[in-house]
């Protein structure tokens, strides 16, 4: 950690500061030039509290040298973190295809979607049983009764299944879902990751629509902080100037967190857009980028005209876009050994 | 609601979408141009799901024309409305002074931090009981204890408490609160909010950090579709590009939702620009554009010699300001008669 | 173009906004709900000045229905345009390949880069000569002299070169450049734009750090509008709040601009991120989503211990990035048919 | 300057840049730390190229510690710059209401303005003859016919004038112009900023849509560079995620570059809203908090019912608001005092 003063700081305050920071166990060398004195931190400073060493009178900044997340940091766990899921697992070179609808609506469709993309070699099945949705109006999604109709869908196809918590109490009916679902709106609900982190189950982070790379390996560090180290980050857009996309997909997520990090990240190119013919391109993008894997939105709802969902695939265009992602995947291991 | 078709849409189609929208209880007007087929839908078209429509094969864009909001919206409640508390009201003329420190330390702090600012025309003492910390490793507030400080000092000097809230499990420990605050990170954490528009008592809604306006008023929406109609917006800077602040305060909502809603706006200068010399300018500048209150942070730890926090006033530079702001408040006042 | 009043507008200002629109030779429908009255208006609306509409005191707000730009838009040309450099083409199918260093320091240094590009791979070769440096007191380039230098590899090689220009004045000096590039933060320079216009040469636009899809396309229509319709997009990374990387590379660019223009896209993932160890994953991420070519820096300087430049590949890596990206073209037209 | 290395670096390479540092007259302090190296530099950093640095295989990161900006640098001119123009003057305590038209358009319509704005107190007459414009097709401005008009109407009252430059070719038409106005579009057009360092002329610079403070004022840095210090700079706010206004204003620019620089601050409110609504609110935020003068559009075209423009006032409402803000300006030098 660097600590940069002011410009001719109050000695007997430095000597406080100095004194303070050896207490903590801290080496503090001190540099001073002809315009400036700085401070520079070694040892274990992720024990001090960067806001308060900033805010005294004679430090004009402070800069962290070493990242604040230790369990989730590549440094100190070199190796990729394969989370198994079934008979299924994310990470470890293999490509995740999780699909389905965004929102489970009735047995008959749940249950045709997922067989349609068993089919076509998805390895998990999605679909939101509790909606994050900004009107109070709007609907909220079928609950409790949403995620029966996903356990059935698994045992029909055998695909494990991934579906959104959105708050505490919702825990225990989450026992018997594969995979937890965090989203981008409860990416820094504390309590909520607190109390992941204490199951031993994984959970799927959803990036929040303005959160850093750090702050997002923080929110992963809150769960893994519990002892639950089956974390995935999930990349779904950032909020940018740009609105003719719901969302600016960053695809610069997957290598820089790469670095950053041993957890597997799964991209959502379908909340990202918002537009379905976006899908099949940025999809493709994600795999040569080197994804773990996708979460993509399949439909299927021939009885009503009026349901595609805008950003949603029907199973035929899913099944061309699996069968190229697949073949994209193998060139890529290929040309990469 | 205007619905913009692509080119040459299927005729079937549009006469099924036609139907659907008039069994709906719309009006639809269909506009032809030589490139181009609109409809505009005319009638209550707040029941109508905007996302939907946007995903049908036939339909280019979709275009909202009124607020989806309707309890918060200026236009059926032309009135403003006033949140009183305690022998204090919030909105309706009178400037609210919220002053205390980020959180709360010891009966000490709080009772000396809040008899300061009481002296200086405070009209409410805020603290942090509970409080979201991006790492699992940092301080994370004195909690249920905090709150009970809390209460001491109001009984020590009258003011009005207001604290933030991050669990729908803490609400029984807020009975006795004043204000119960929703913090930027739990802006859309829709199940809480849904839970405290259950309460009978003031919730200030916190901007999220890329909330918006909108999506703030669909926040309040929540908690008001409940019953709960005492809520107060508070701006506290949103997430740019530009980094020198913590976050860019966006005064522009002050005027902007004293159009679109007839709720108090409060503003929290301390947390939009993380450092304390920027307090002042914009505090005189918010209460001249119109702000309804400020929320400022203020604290006094002549003890320890490391602690004024980055954005935290001394008790006696918050008297100053008090002063000014009241002065400016008067001149508003004179001036727009 | 939809023009939406505000509640019960002045009948006789009404009148007036009527005739004047019809007198403009627009046919105006009026829709009048409970709430609400909208104007449709159909016919060349885009000679009408959106802004002086939305001016109106009646006016609540205007919404565009059709793209404001002509030249560069698909719907009126449906054909992709093919850039034809040289030997060489950008668009219709093929991959570019654009390689070379930031700023051509020397005849040695540029030759060798040519040379060794031109093996890997490469059909073009980039370079600067006029650099555009936030810092009034860092290097600006070599000037006309690093021109000449590009000319001269250009001889050895056989490459198409393509180099920045900064203004109007310098134009004369890129007669026998290949390719003019405007640089991101001349995007908008208008007067620099309507130039290049009168032009018959390639000119590639990179999007600004904060311009949308419509003002990039808007700047494109600038240089066409002049007869010049040998234009070419290119993406380099936006700016947003996440700082880890220099810019955020918006890869939708490549499908959003696919559908809305004929014109090639280019990618430069050596800009938008400033990290090389993010060049090779993001290339490989923009010829999968559809990108016709990229634009990468290459750098070559054995005798400076000092000099690989943040961003830039050495020549063997970007020998196997080449090998691998036109595997990856390959496979990708493959499995579109 | 603190370079953070990469852990073990290779130490042939770490030996060679120190040496290399040290010829440049740079002290190196080394430090090491259990999982870190870092050097820290001191003595005139600004000479060393950070990108180059950075670029280094053994360099993690570098961070500043020093701003790169000197002419425009309060902590090497206390002083305020107080620009003189006419009988009027920027900065030093006073406020300037520079006050007309978006375009000049018609030597009636300037005349009138002009006379407005003086009889309400403006202490300078702002009016656009060449106007950047995103559309081709759209009106260009009067050009040099406008500036003839300006003139003319300073003739008439005294004030002097401000008007926008959009390229290098024109700068012998603004030879008798007051204040040249520099673009937000054309913020780091650096060849026409450092032209205008070789003037002796007050020079505004409006901030660009995504500018950081630390790039405007490298911006002011190039003029002033050339030897012209006469700098005004111009926040007229910056593109976010909220588009109901056109333009986030940032008001914290004012306390913020007041601490960084000795330059005048003068704020936008019309061009950052395009609301006229939003004018007065805003104005008088940013008076309070401290702006040096204001720019605001105001326009009178009773012959035209379609001509208000979004963004500018009528005479009437702008002499309303010139007394507010006197009033306001007054109170605020009083109670800092």
């Amino acid at each position: 950690m660097i600590v940069i003063l002011k410009n001719s700081p109050n000695k007997a305050q430095l000597e406080t500061l100095i004194s303070w920071l050896q207490e903590k166990g801290v080496i503090v060398h001190s540099i001073t030039g002809a315009n400036q004195t700085i401070l520079g931190l070694v040892g274990d400073t992720a024990k001090l509290d960067i806001d308060l060493i900033a805010a005294l009178d004679i430090v004009d900044d402070v800069k962290r040298v070493q990242e604040p997340y230790k369990n989730a940091n590549r440094k100190f766990h070199p190796e990729d973190t394969i989370v198994k899921v079934g008979n299924t697992q994310i990470g470890g070179g293999t490509l995740s295809l999780m699909a389905g609808p965004c929102s489970v609506e009735s047995e008959e469709q749940i249950i045709e979607v997922a067989k349609a993309v068993k089919a076509s070699g998805a390895t998990m099945l999605r679909g939101g049983a509790f909606k994050p949705r900004t009107s109070p109006y709007a609907f909220q999604g079928m609950g409790a009764d949403g995620l029966e109709l996903l356990k059935l869908a698994r045992q029909e196809t055998g695909l494990p299944i991934v579906s959104e918590l959105m708050d505490i109490s919702q825990i225990p009916l989450f026992e018997d879902v594969d995979v937890i679902q965090v989203g981008a709106r409860n990416m820094q609900n504390f309590n909520l990751l607190r109390e992941l982190g204490t199951l031993r189950k994984p959970v799927m982070i959803k990036r929040g629509l303005c959160a850093t790379y750090e702050e997002w390996l923080m929110s992963a560090e809150y769960v893994m902080a519990g002892g639950n180290d089956q974390v995935i980050l999930c990349e779904r857009g950032i909020r940018t100037f740009e609105t003719y996309t719901r969302n600016t997909l960053d695809l610069a997520a997957i290598p820089v967190l790469k670095t950053l990090t041993h957890l597997p990240i799964v991209i959502d190119p379908s909340h990202a857009t918002g537009k379905s013919a976006l899908v099949d391109p940025l999809s493709c993008g994600a795999v040569a980028t080197g994804a773990d894997g996708l979460i993509i939105e399949v439909h299927n709802n021939p009885a009503c005209a009026l349901c595609d969902g805008p950003q949603s695939l029907k199973p035929d265009v899913f099944d061309k876009l699996a069968k190229k992602l697949f073949s994209l995947h193998g060139l890529m291991k290929q040309v990469e050994d």
